[in-house]
């Protein structure tokens, strides 16, 4: 029996998710029915990220046991070949049978991206948020300030699953503007349910004036869900990459 | 009566077209739909540019005639409001009665967008064309100053609709690359039907080096379609505006 690890890029508009849900399809559903078909064994994918219905990913990973002797680099291409446009795994390689990406230290980076202008652009509606109100970056990047470091992110957390710990390190969170969009990039070594979503509902808050700047590092310390802003759309978010660390040294699963 | 002129942008990727067809449904069609919904009379719009199908536009033009009272700048937030998400009204203004889109000069700017890397993007399928060789940016810029001037473009036409002359003028062809992307951006005073695709499918057959650079002057010197290089796919392609000169003064109707 092998192991092998994808890197995975989709598009999540039309999906409800990585993970299998009764309502509709997942990626995660898509992959294992492709990989079953192709390598004619049943094969059930875990993936280190399960992300929300309508986020799309760059990077995200996931592992699968195999007894194909297809070379691990060679993977990518026979499933590429039957999976769906929207779906497309950039790397493939073989790992030891003991590796388990939810289990394992890694920095992960998102990126979200706001449409600020007056009308929508269909051109980008898919993958940004379309945000009227003139949003003042300067004043986001402030915010975005006290964010970065260890801190308890019980606030920037909707429930679903029981943590262990909400005190998660974000080591960096940057925001550039390029004509109408604004794009948020956070790197970090884990992100609760809805970290990412509910940071940038805060900071537009923030930058559209409704909230004061004061009001992230009060959101922070409140420790309480209903002290930060609303949870952004997902279909401005994207996972970037998960660059692992080491083996057998992670808190607990991680999930956004 | 009163003449309305609106700005349109549209992910192209649903519908057959600017123009009305019987396989599908069109830009053109929506408009006249949601429009005559909205004023309650029959409109009918007329477009600048009949881009063809899975062609996105940022600012198509086009004009209709109502007895409304709306204000000419704000029918566009009328009309977006019924409007699928995929079409928007970028701008609306009141024109002179005699105003025709199709029968003043104007620059009009296209952009196409090449995805060039090993593995497709899905997040990148819908606005580009995924090409996998390597293309020499440098040696297609040397092949895209070919085209730069007043020519007969008869070699980069493909039939459709009899046209008076195939002489254009291309007032520029710059090409980018940024990361795995190259974007072509062409202006010029009108293109022949698919002109922008069969420059850009000629220009890809010499940046892979399956053609020398030399074959660009020969396929514009030839006259012949079958000279230039195939018709890239139309996904790629974006109308980024249309620059209006002045009244009356076009030649005829253009179309990409």
């Amino acid at each position: 029996m092998r192991r092998i690890r994808l890197t995975v890029a989709y598009d999540g508009t039309n999906y409800v998710g990585w993970q299998v849900q009764p309502n509709g399809v997942s990626i995660e559903e898509i992959l294992n029915r492709e990989l079953s078909r192709m390598l004619k064994e049943k094969i059930t994918v875990i993936g280190a990220s399960r992300t929300d219905s309508g986020v799309h990913a760059r990077g995200n990973i996931c592992v699968f046991d195999t007894e194909s002797r297809i070379p691990g680099d060679k993977f990518k291409f026979a499933i590429n070949e039957s999976l769906p446009p929207d779906i497309v795994v950039q790397e493939s390689e073989e790992v030891p049978p003991d590796y388990h990406p939810r289990k394992v230290r890694s920095i992960k980076t998102y990126e979200y991206r706001i449409l600020n202008r007056v009308l929508p652009d269909p051109l980008e509606r898919l993958n940004s948020y379309f945000f009227y109100y003139p949003l003042d970056v300067e004043k986001m990047r402030k915010a975005a300030e006290v964010v970065v470091g260890e801190h308890d992110f019980k606030s920037f957390c909707n429930i679903r699953a029981s943590v262990k710990t909400t005190v998660r390190t974000v080591y960096s969170l940057t925001i550039e503007k390029t004509g109408d969009m604004i794009t948020l990039r956070i790197v970090g070594n884990g992100f609760l349910y809805n970290m990412v979503r509910i940071i940038v509902g805060t900071l537009v808050k923030i930058g559209c004036g409704l909230w004061p700047l004061s009001k992230m590092q009060e959101a922070l310390d409140a420790c309480d869900r209903s002290a930060a802003g609303p949870t952004a759309p997902a279909k401005g978010l994207t996972l970037i990459s998960i660059v692992e660390q080491d083996q057998g040294a992670a808190e607990e699963e991680t999930d956004e």
